[in-house]
């Protein structure tokens, strides 16, 4: 097997990390991919998109959690090499050859993403995965020639990892599975950007009790409690914080924002700068994609807050100077009530197919079972005293009681004004009255029929 | 006088915040304030400018820190309204009814700020102060409007708080001296999200001791030590974080960026957005003033990246993809080498207007003097137990070693590759031998004279 | 109603706290119960027993635990008095005359705690409540005399509400209910000083969330994030520390060692301080009780290790020189197998009835239905926007998961001898190695009958 | 040169340490000291004494402080072996074969210390360092066996590097210099246990810029904030928490009660338990020494808190139940005062022998002069890039400024009602009157004349 080697630069790197105190690199192939400007582009790219609209703190990009996740990977990497060297191959330890091509892709497992991802992929037939890949191995990206140091197939096989197409298991599940580098630091990570305290886990602990195996990651006996806590924190991130009904109506609005423009875009009647232009006109390529950012996206809003499409210019204000609109709960039968409300907001002046929406926010905290899609994830395994594989949720009743659930809700999104006005009487006032009588508790429902006397 | 009564909102509002856990809001002025256009604007910009390429985790905003402000002071308002009520007007003690009014201009005290305010504002004749007032002050500002809710009075007030011109010097100085509220939120935020633990002092304990008399703000006794430790926190902070050399190298290379764009404006060479070419044309109003953030720059630097003109494209991707100038300490003597130096470095083929440059910073860290300049600040006072006041560095050898002393260094910046080269051979390799001769533990330093034998 | 009156001290005290940072007195009738004798002296009584021979760091004493939960009811009681001040009568709001009461009850609460009490409690028919109240209710205490400032009556409705007696139930459940200030300043203070970070909760938002009902104290419907964490926190600190299994080692051999101290004290063998002798005399007085602490246990366990007594010199040895026992965990099944294990115990030179115990360890971290019993505790409840309240487990599938059902485990004790030798061949080894057939995975287990072929 | 060969242990063996997360044990010789039982006694032995009077989170003992140090050796060890690993002798870097010494070292540096060491070595002619050296190379300890696993010569060698006679001045100045592993573990330790904040430096940084030189310990230039931030904690945490009025006072107490003691046991007129009678007769050995404890002290303190010599009663109560004496600055001029104030103290009541006193407490924070002294430390270098030595205070102003100053106070103590008395008229209050014209803002002063008119 081709051995990967590093020049080690003559002095080790740090970057300030306040999550991880410093980000150590040696490798100077590390620092030569973190210096290229695909890598340093993410600088401009938050992690959490709108978030930082509910949580002011949450500026952080995915500069850093790219850096987070190297780091964790290089950590976890040299407790692999002391503590569980491969003595021959296939004895089920760790191949301390593996761990560049590992730390590499831990660094890179997101360089395809650009600004707001979610929201823009949806809308412009992107795929940050896809790019991904192409940066990786495009030979005129920085990131490209400095992979190819260590030698020419080396991008291939970072990209491969990244594409769970790696043949050791410990390698890819080291960057993807259910207890990865990646969601380990963005849990940490977000966890400490927004303030919010349930993301914290024992890292410490679970980095005590990680160890690989044949087919990939598990982590021994005694430290069940810290992987059950590592569950638990990321479930109560995702209701805590990347659910939220606020964050996910700013979405909402840049959806609709974004979708406003591409109509005007082809009705020739947009002001865009060329950053975008190409993105609207539907003719990309990679360097286009590459000029993207969070910036140049809110740059083109302020510009088309001035314009004279009101719903463009209303939504772009709505969007910079957050004016999220509100938002309840619904299920499949109240969901029935969607079209009645939307009448009454038409009456009240708003075009609903931009002013309205719905949206579902579910995710499965934990799954125990052995995954059958692409993306499925397999479980995590505890190694008891005698060397078995225990499937988590056998030791834990919490996680258990988690397994294969979906936990979140779907919500009906609409202009606040339906249900909050100053005090003074309005125009609208019946129309909202009327709006209002179908909600109670933060819920849609049905209105109770006034009992025959 | 004149009683500033607010309305209260119906429920309390709280935005999470990492450093303070909680900002609490309970009127509505304040509340329409952070709402306000101009207000929000503050998300786009960066409270520490570059700071982010050395210290990742530094992109938290001005937004976060104005709430920051208001929050501490809202709490120091508590306290005195609590501990320290005014039973009548001249008893040193504090009139609640200046509450309101400290909240208001400690949250609105950075309203002025624009995108990389220091740089920008030496050379486009911009001026935070003064736009902060303007801002405040004009009527047609939704923070104009929101704070005449008040009274018609009280934004004069606000702005004259912030002015340092009300009357009543505990106001004043709850938002500017040499311990005010302003203060104490950036240092422990810098820290936090610099993950530079130096910053952080006992914020708790300053709380438990600061106290209100005739002539401002001071500590009891039993605190000098939580006091010594935020001076000391402060100086820590400007030597290891505001003062870094790269930060002052990326201002370096920033300002070098923008003289260059001016002039090929000048020349109408150059591709710019709308919001900045208001700007660059020496033309602009409020109005585009408020629509600049760091955004807008940075869509520009991007546009500039892919220019025509070497030097404006070179130093926009230096900027963009953090390519700092090396830098070593000179003095007043070490200074006259310079121009020797710059030849060296025109003969390797950069431009030594754009390509170097100097750069002082020093801070004062603390001064026991009386003020006599404007912006002088008078010193911490302390009151012993039998309410006598006596000055800070009396109580403290550390800080009486600090006072009235600048520390810093003064710098001479110039492109790293005079002294890091790849290993292989280079044809400019005499005239970088040249220039190293120089250099010694970073510091520029005389030749040695070969001694005779 | 009777108003509780409390002189206020000239200047407020505080005690340094590093769970709380700092513990905040102005009422004099606190502060003089503080100074108690009988309260001064918990400061020899660590809070968790013998549980720092696992986390060393857990030294802190039920001292600081009572001004916890004192400081804890204090911020509440500040809160209600501010929030949800009542109007009139069983308005379902804070009465701000409950304040004091409340708060002093807070205090008191673990009063009655001698060393070890679990243990000893057991074997000398002490029983902590019954001598709390004594404590507070006996006209010859100090404490008693501190809170007759206040009312003469005052000392029986501290008793009362520690008993659970006084009729307003917020009051009461404050002081105890499945989520009051006692559990919360345990959970936080345990965690800090073990190192155990499960236990952290988020502690700022369940004081923005808590507030009264008519039946006692819920939390509003934006709180349950924190109210489930809370819930989570407390089964970890149970599974991780509480329920440790050398933890409860250690309290198997101190009651085995008071056992064999019992019996030799009864045959006149004893060596013994005038301080313990009371007890094993059974013949003890209040005051008799008010001069036991962990030192007075230990200096006793200091004399006995020397006893010719082997048995009592052994324990004895064991306990102050952490010489734990081994465990496994049982269950209905293979507790049968007991016997057979004794006997080879015994083969090997240990006397079971000193050397071997089983232990139960099982919890209830929620409990979501009405109480019955005398010391059940009513579900937590959730106030929703309208007013009405939901039981915790109708929001949360993890509290759901955990409801009714008990956590822990049951273990088998014995002499680690029996499973861990060094290497040297010894003269037992037959019998141990019988014995460790018994053992896979930590677990007792019958044996596998060999397969005929 | 010997080889130190230490068996490992099969598994690797954690503590949990708030301060360092988890102390890790891989050598048997290690664990095994640990587990001996004058090692496990130090759990017995609060590090700060009567501090937890003051800061009642201050239990820890000299247990984990030892673990700890051992700990942050191993670390820097780690550190030293793979960053600068000895390529032949005399090259100034580490030799890994003095790693395990080293760690043996740190672990017992503190072994010989027995309760309130300060207070009782001053009156009972015992020293902690002597037995500390007994402890180590006596064959008949525990520890002592631990040790010889390595080599008959192990426990001399131990010895050797705590009496600091050691040849290898790194291994000495790891476990005693300025800026040693025992300092950094107690100020670190201290800060979290006493919630003072002042104490926590950057140890992560510190432990990135330590190295070793030819003469000992050095740090890399890039460090010196963090080393100036130790350097200032260090100095805080003398004047917040060692140096404590309250505290010292409580150690006036304890040691005019134990001088009572030993008066009255002279004249056999004292109960005391057997472990402290030998100490009290002058006449022990070193198996008495190792049966002492503070539970020992603490337990003949509620028996002379019963004696019928009132002062020995009203001694022990006090230290007991704290309450502490008063006490006021003084100087070298205010001190001629003293007589008159015992004078006034002896009138109210006191006899002054037992009931006032004076005590110094100064501290020299930093000593940039070579020592001269036995206990003299050489000063903190810094390497700079070139590899130049350059002494720590001539890069900061902070250091410089503190470096050679003696910081502390010294105060005259005596009885509380001198100064604090009800509001009641009582029989001494002219005394008391008279008492208090000395005292101004905490410090004694002469009474000012009367001025004539």
């Amino acid at each position: 097997m081709e051995k990967f080697q590093s020049k080690q630069l003559d002095h080790e790197k740090v970057f300030r990390d306040p999550v991880h105190t410093y980000i150590h690199v040696k490798d100077k192939v590390v620092f030569d991919v973190i210096n290229a400007k695909e890598f340093q582009r993410l600088r401009r790219i938050k992690q959490l998109g709108p978030a930082s609209y509910v949580f002011p703190g949450a500026t952080h990009t995915r500069f850093e959690h790219n850096l987070g996740v190297y780091e964790l990977t290089r950590r976890i990497c040299n407790i692999f090499e002391e503590k569980y060297p491969s003595v021959h191959p296939g004895d089920g330890l760790w191949d301390p050859n593996e761990s560049l091509l590992a730390q590499c892709a831990a660094l890179l497992h997101d360089i395809g993403h650009g600004p707001y991802s979610h929201t823009f992929e949806h809308l412009f037939d992107t795929n940050h995965e896809k790019m991904g890949q192409e940066i990786i191995t495009d030979k005129n990206t920085e990131i490209n020639k400095a992979l190819r140091q260590v030698s020419p197939s080396f991008p291939e096989l970072v990209a491969s990892v990244i594409a769970k197409t790696y043949p050791n298991p410990q390698v890819v599940k080291l960057i993807s599975s259910q207890a990865d580098a990646d969601r380990m630091d963005y849990l940490l990570r977000d966890a400490y950007f927004t303030g919010v305290t349930y993301g914290a886990f024992d890292l410490t602990r679970i980095l005590e009790v990680i160890r690989p195996y044949r087919d990939g990651i598990c982590f021994t006996y005694k430290g069940i409690h810290a992987v059950e806590d590592y569950i638990i924190s990321r479930y109560q991130m995702y209701q805590q914080v990347y659910f939220h009904r606020v964050n996910r109506s700013m979405e909402v609005i840049l959806h609709h924002l974004l979708q406003r423009a591409q109509r005007l875009y082809q009705e020739n009647k947009l002001q865009v700068t060329p950053q975008l232009a190409a993105f609207l006109g539907e003719n990309w390529t990679l360097s286009d994609y590459l000029k993207l950012d969070d910036g140049v996206m809110e740059t083109n809003f302020l510009l088309w807050s001035e314009s004279s499409d009101q719903i463009l210019a209303d939504l772009a204000n709505r969007y910079l100077y957050r004016h999220p609109l509100e938002s309840v709960k619904i299920n499949e039968e109240t969901k029935n009530l969607i079209p009645k409300l939307d009448k009454l907001i038409e009456q009240a002046g708003f075009n609903p197919k931009y002013y309205t929406d719905t949206n579902s926010a579910f995710d499965e905290p934990y799954d125990a079972y052995k995954p059958t899609g692409k993306n499925a994830h397999s479980p995590i395994e505890i190694m008891q005293e005698d060397g078995t594989l225990v499937e988590l949720s056998e030791f834990s009743p919490l996680v258990k009681s988690l397994n294969g659930t979906l936990q979140g809700d779907e919500r009906f999104f609409f202009p606040k004004t339906m249900v909050k006005q100053n005090n003074e009487p309005q125009i609208f006032d019946p129309i909202y009255q009327e709006f209002q009588k179908y909600i109670r508790n933060n819920e849609l429902h049905y209105l109770r029929r006034p009992s025959k006397k």
